[in-house]
């Protein structure tokens, strides 16, 4: 990395800083003009770091994961037992979420929007998460666990059993219901119930037997 | 029921079924005065059915939700074994948002939208299936399972392991990854694993311990 390069990195985090106490001030999203003013800085200024709005919003986005990445890394790096380095993938960026959710309530409903309308910009996040989370899977097949099924079916089943801890914006409406005993039980759950095996829920008649 | 409720009740039915249409037709809510226009009436007469606009939004929750009771009691009347009843109480509901879904994307998220915005709304709905839910939970530990749960752990814990099928608007953005093949294998999954027992995930050092 050359010294300019790190010069425009800690320029771009400065800016997106500006983006993010405007956001917490404001209840609302900034558009780069905004920061200029924030920031004290001409508009060219900020359109050589962020050429068009949407750059400016993919840095808020990029910074928001940086944390939550590291704690990924973090846990897939770690010497635990598959069901407690699970548990320690979702509820460490469950917890994350809460802090920042309970540190700014307002403000954190403008990131969840902003997650919602530029879905897109979380692909590569759910991608990474997912690329760790089949590796996790993979060590707790090796231990037993998950027994028949392939990683991408126990991949989709165990994202949607843990929704409520990942999905940030249920934060918004049922924080109070969340706890990271629950999500111990339901990882539990996870690794002493789901496998490929037909426990017959669904039944062979499908939605007419009743 | 006395001649005139039941006309009463039949004109309100009407007007709620005007709200539906202009609701899909505009892909927004809709104000009692536009529903007397809509419906060829007098401001006076949409007052008197509904004295407030609060009144016409209750009456719209109140028929979004005819349908998914109606689908809770036939289950619960049922002579279903528990698992079956609980896969059959949760899927009946979710492939009938995921019609209406399907049928009309734009008016769908208006629908989430109120509920969101009118969340005490749907309070007695929500009170009302957790009341089912425990009836299905007193059956299926009555057979064994989610052995030294209290009922209200196992119903909290089963509500967030099954929210992606019951909190509508995660059709919105995730529709084709859900199915009710998979929520057969989440069913089978609390069947066969959750219960009081510490498997150990959440760990006794909590969130220090990689």
């Amino acid at each position: 990395m050359t010294g300019n390069e790190t010069a425009d990195g800690a320029e771009k985090r400065r800016f997106v800083e500006v983006a993010k106490r405007l956001i917490a001030e404001r209840g609302d999203l900034v558009s780069r003009a905004a920061v200029a003013t924030g920031a004290s800085v001409s508009r060219a200024r900020i359109e050589a770091v962020f050429p068009a709005e949407a750059d400016l919003l993919d840095a808020i986005v990029e910074q928001w994961f940086d944390e939550p990445v590291a704690i990924m890394e973090e846990v897939l790096a770690s010497d635990l037992l598959a069901n407690r380095k699970m548990y320690e993938f979702f509820a460490r960026r469950f917890v994350l979420n809460r802090q920042r959710y309970r540190a700014d309530p307002a403000a954190f409903k403008v990131y969840c929007d902003l997650g919602t309308a530029q879905f897109d910009r979380l692909d590569s996040y759910i991608d990474l998460g997912d690329h760790y989370l089949c590796e996790l899977i993979a060590q707790a097949q090796a231990d037993g666990a998950f027994e028949g099924l392939a990683i991408d079916q126990a991949l989709s089943l165990i994202n949607q059993m843990v929704l409520p801890y990942t999905l940030a914006e249920v934060l918004t409406y049922m924080d109070e219901r969340l706890s990271e005993e629950k999500l111990g039980r339901i990882v539990d759950t996870i690794f002493a119930g789901l496998s490929a095996a037909n426990g017959g829920a669904q039944g062979v008649t499908g939605l007419r037997a009743a």
